[in-house]
C-alpha cells in the first residue's frame, strides 16, 4: 500500500472523538486557542486549514496525534456534504434561505448595488438570546460587499 | 376557459413591474406599509399571504390591479426556486451554509441541546455595517429554539 | 386546434377560485357532499375521480362551468407535486417519514408479519387537538394490513 | 489509523443482531425502557440521541458493548435513507403524501391559519386495529400547529 | 408563426376527449379496428404509428379531425413519461421490477443463455382473472428471446 | 467492531457462489425447496425473507454456513438496484413499461374500476414458449385488483 | 410582444410538416442539396448552421417560409434532447457505449496512443446491409485522431 | 466471512494488472484467442461471459488465477459506467449521438421502417484509416435491423 | 392580465434579431458603447445590468424597443443554462475545468494561500493567436485574489 | 485477492503525501521535470500518463514507490470529480462560465465561424499579476480552433 495522509474527514472524526473523551466542548477549545467559535468548529471539522501553531496546542489539548495535528493543517476541499443537508437542524437554514433569498438578492442590490456579499471575508456568530417566549437562536453572517467590478 | 385566480408569481411581477413604473423602492413599501423590509420583500414576492389591509394598502400605493392585491393574500406554496439558488448573489449563502453549517449544528446543540432554530416563529434582518476595508452585508437570522420533545 | 378536455388541474384551479369567491371552505364542501374533508379536498384538487353525482352537486354549490364538473370525474395520473413536497407545511410529513419510517417498517413487520399497509385501502384524517402548550394537528394515516402472499 | 467512535449506524446494526441473538423484540426493549415504542426504536436505529441512563439500560438488556452504549447517546445527523424510501413498507406512506399532501396542507391553513405541524415537537404512534375485512395498520402523527410568526 | 404538424400528444388528447365525448371504451375501437387492445391503446396515445387505413378508420369512428388521424400516423418518439411513473396504478409494475427484475435475469439465462426478451419482437395482454379471494389482473409480456450473437 | 448481522447481500453473493460450486441451478433449488422458480430465486437474492425452515433446507442444499441461513430469514429492505435497471436484460421490461404503461393503466381502469394490480399479493412466472420464428420469453404479473377505497 | 427570430426547433417543425405535405424523402433532400444525408437530416432539425444558399434551395424544394429558411441558418446550441435518448432506436446506440465504450478507448489508445476521436472534424454515414439472417444496420462514426498535445 | 466469488471488476484489475505485466496488447490477446478485438476486449472487461475454452487460454496467455479464469465466465451485469461516460476519449462518442442521434433516428425509419438497430445481434469495430490531413478513427456500428412486430 | 415588464430573456431574443437584421456584430456593439466585447456580449444576453445610458445607446443602434431598453437595465438572475452547457463549444471549457481545475486549486493556493479568484472582480477576454498550426482561440480569466479572512 | 494495479487515485495521494514530507512545492517539480506547472500538477494528480522517464525522475525527486511510477504512467480516465466541482476555489471559474459562456459561444462563432476551441490540443497557464487593489489571478486557456468539418 502506497504512502498516504490521514485526511481531514479521519482527523475530524478524531476530534469528536477526543471531545468525547475529555468532556470538552467546542466552547472550550475556542478560548484555549483564542479564535472564535463557529471559525474553530469549522475548522477542526475540515473546512479551514487550521494554521500549524493552533493545530499543535488543539492537538496538546485534546490528545491528538502527529497525523491528526498534521491533517488539521491541511488546504480543505470545501464543499456540501448532502447527508447533512437533510438534517432538520441544518435544513431549517436551508428552508429560510428558499423563503427568504430572494428578498435578500432585492434589498442587497436595493442597498448595496449589482454585486454580492462575500462569503470568503466572511464571519459567521451563533448565539443565544433569552426570550421569555423561549430563548431564541440568534445566527449573524456578516460579509464584505463585493460589487460587479469589471 | 374555465374560472382561475391570478397566481402569486403573476402578483410578484406586476409588483415589480410597478416598482419599476413608480420608481419606488422595497424600503418605500416596507415604511409604507410598517413592515419589517425582509418580511415586505419576501411577502410581496409571494412568500407569504399579505394580510387583506396589507395587501389593500401595497395595491393603492403601487397602483395595482385588484386581481393582483386578491393574489397576495393567498395562502403560498413556499419552496426553493432553483434559478435563484445559482444566482452569485444568493449562492454565496449557499456555499456558507456548506462550509459552516456542520459548525452551527454543533454549536446549537452544545448550547441548547437537543433542537432546531425554527425557521417559522423566525425572523430575519439584513443591514450595511460601513467599513473602512469596504461596507459589509450583515445579515441575521433570528429563530426560536425548539427541543425535540416527544 | 385540436378537441381537449379541459384537465384536471385546470379543474382544481377552478375550484380554488370559487372557493374564494363565494368565501365557502374545504368543510364546507365536504358537509354538503356528505363525503369525508380529506376525501373532499383531494378529490376536488385532482387526485381521485369525483363520481358523477358529487361532481355534479359540488359545481352546483360552487358555479362550476359543465367542463370543470366533468373533467372533476376523471380518472387521475396520482403522483407527487415536487414543487409541493418542499414547502414548509407538507415538507415536516416528509421529515417526519426520514426520521421515523425505519422505525415504523419495523414496527409493522413485528405486529404483522411481512407486509405493508396500503395506500389504496386506506383513509386519512386530520383534526385540532387542543392543548395547554398550544394546539396540536393530529393525522391519522388508516390502512389495511397487507402480507406478501405468492 | 487515528482514534475514533463507533458510529450510530454501527450501533444499529449491533442492536439488530443483539435483537436477533436474544429473541427480543422492539416492543420489549421499549417496555423495559418505559419509553414509546417508535420512540425507542427509531432512538435505537440512531434518530435520536439516547439519554445515558436509558442506553446503559439498553447495553445490559441487550448485552451491547461500551462503545455501542456510548454511540447511542451521540447526536445523530437525522436524515432520509434512500434505500429505505423505496421498500415498499415505506413507500406507501411517501405515496399518500403524495396523493393527500396538498388536501393536508389545505385543511390545515383552513383549521389553523398559516402554519405548520411540527416536526420536532411531535409524536408518532403505530397501532393495529382489528377489522372484519383485514385488520389495519393506524399511524398517528400528533404535531404542535407553529403559526408563521415574526 | 410557422407551418407545424399537430402532435401526437395532441392527438392523444383528442383521442381522449372522443373516447368522453361518444361513451366509447378502448375496447370498442380495439374491436372496431381488429387489433389488440393494448396495442390500440397504446398507438392511439401516441407510442405507435398507426398505419394509415387504421388510423382512418378510428378517425370516422371516433369523430377525429384530419389532422388527428395524420397525427396517428407519424413515427413517434417512444419513451417514458416520468409523471406516469409515480401514478400508483404504473408505480406497482415498476416495483415489482424491483423486486423481481434480478431473478427474471437469472432465469431467463439459466433457461435461455446469454440475451434478452426482445421489448421489439413483442406483445403484451392484460386480462381479468376471476379469483373468489378477489379478481386479479393479469399481464403477460411475451417477447421473442434473442441471445448476444455477435 | 461492534457485532453485526451478516448482510442479505453477502448472504446472495454466498448463494451464487454456492450455485457456482455446486454447479445446481435455480430451478433445481426450487424443486428442492417446493417453491415457485421466480420467488425462490428473489427470496435467495434478498427480496423476501425466507422462512426459517426453508432456509435451513437450502442451507444444507447448497452448504450455506449458518450465519448466510440466519441472513436468509432476515426482513429484507426490498428496492430497486440502480446498476440492474440499465442491465439490458433487465432494461427491456422498464422500455416495454415505458411504452405500454399508460396503456396499461387506461386497460385496467376501464376493465376494474379506479384502482390497482397488487404487487404485494402478487406472483410472476417465466417461462418458454417453442416458436418456429425462435422461442419466446413469456413472463406473466399476476396481482390482486384492489379498488380504491376510502 | 418584442421582436424574434424564429427558432431552430420552429424551423425543425416546418421541415417536418414539409415532408409529410410534400411525400419528400430525406433522402431527396439530400440528394437534391448534394449534401451526404445525414448531415442534411442533421442539419435541418437544427444541429448544423445551414449555408445560406443551401438553406435558400431547401426551402425551395420544400416550399418553406422565408423564417425558416433563415433560422436553418442560425448557429444552433446543439445538445442531447432527453426525449430522445430513451426512444428504442436511439437508446440502442447508448446501451452499445455502456457496454462497448470502455473498450472503443482502450483499442484507440492502443493503436493511437493518448487522445480521442474527433466529434468536430468528423462524419457519419448509415447504411443498409443485405443479410439473410435479416438486414442489417451499418453506422459508420469516422473522426480525425486528435493526441493530447500541450 | 461467507463465501464470495470474485468478481467481474477484480477480474478485470487482474487483466490490466497482467498486460502491464506482460507487455501484451490487447489486440494480441484477441490474436490469441482467434477473437474480434473489441469483442475481446470488452468481454475481459467483464462486458461478455467469456467461453470457458477461452477463459482458459486468456488465463495461461495472460497469467491469470483460477478465480479470475472463473469469473470472466460469469454472465455480467451490464451497463453504464458514469466514470467513463465522461472520460473525453468516451464523450467524443455520446457528443455525436447527441448531434447525429435525431438524424439517424430518421433516416433508419425512412429506409427500414419502424423498428430499431439491434444491440444483441450487434458488432463493432475500431480500425485506423491513414489520412494525409491526420490518420482518422473509424468505427463501426453493424446490427440486425429489427421491425416492431406484434 | 396583469402588467409584467418585458424579460431579459426576450430582451436578449430581440437583441439577436436585430443583429441578424442589421448585420452588426457583437464586436461593432461593443465598439459602438465603448465596452469590452465579452462584458458587452454577456450584458445584452442577460447576464448583466446595462448602464440606462449603454441601454438607450444601445436601442438606437440595433433599433430595440422601449420595452427592450428597459429590460436591459434590469438587475438579472444569473446563472446557468443547462441548454448550454453540452454545446459542444461551451463543454469543451467545462471539459478543461474537468480535467485541470484540481490543478488550478493547487497551485492558487502554493501561490496566493488560502483563498479564491473571484468572479466578482474579474473580467474575461477572448482573442485569436495566429498559428501555423492552425489558429488558436486564447480566453483569459483575470479576478482579483480574495484570500480567507474572517 | 487477485493481482491489481495501484490507481492513479492512490499515486496522486501518496504524491501529496510525498510533497508534504519533503516540504517540495508543484512548482519545483515542475522546474525539476522542466514541464509546464498546469501540466506537472494535472499529471501528477492522475489526469495525464505521465512518461516514463519524467515518472522515473519525478519517483526520485519525491521518494515514490515502484508501484506509484508505474501508475503514474497508467492511461487515465479523465473526468470531473464532484467533490472538487463545489469548492469555492474551483466553483469560482464554473460560475463564471455560468455568466460568460454563452457570450464566450457567440464571440467565438463571430470570429472563427462554426467550431469550437480544443480541449485537447490545449495548453492553460496559471499567473499572479500584481495589483496596487489586491494582486490578481491571471488563468489563460489556449486550445486550437477547430471548425466543423465534414
Amino acid at each position: 500500500m502506497s504512502e498516504r495522509l490521514t485526511t481531514k474527514r479521519e482527523a475530524a472524526d478524531a476530534v469528536r472523538a477526543a471531545l468525547r473523551r475529555t468532556g470538552l466542548r467546542w466552547a472550550d477549545v475556542a478560548a484555549h486557542l483564542g479564535t472564535p467559535p463557529v471559525w474553530t468548529t469549522a475548522a477542526l471539522l475540515g473546512q479551514h486549514p487550521v494554521p500549524a501553531e493552533h493545530a499543535r496546542r488543539a492537538g496538546q489539548l485534546l490528545g491528538l496525534g502527529e497525523d491528526v495535528v498534521e491533517a488539521l493543517q491541511l488546504q480543505p476541499h470545501r464543499g456540501p456534504d448532502p447527508a447533512v443537508a437533510s438534517d432538520p437542524t441544518v435544513y431549517r437554514f436551508h428552508e429560510a434561505l428558499s423563503v427568504y433569498g430572494p428578498a435578500l438578492k432585492e434589498l442587497i442590490h436595493e442597498e448595496f448595488g449589482d454585486g454580492i456579499m462575500s462569503a470568503i471575508n466572511f464571519r459567521v456568530d451563533v448565539a443565544r438570546r433569552p426570550d421569555p417566549d423561549g430563548d431564541r437562536v440568534v445566527v449573524t453572517f456578516d460579509g464584505k460587499f463585493l460589487d460587479y467590478r469589471w
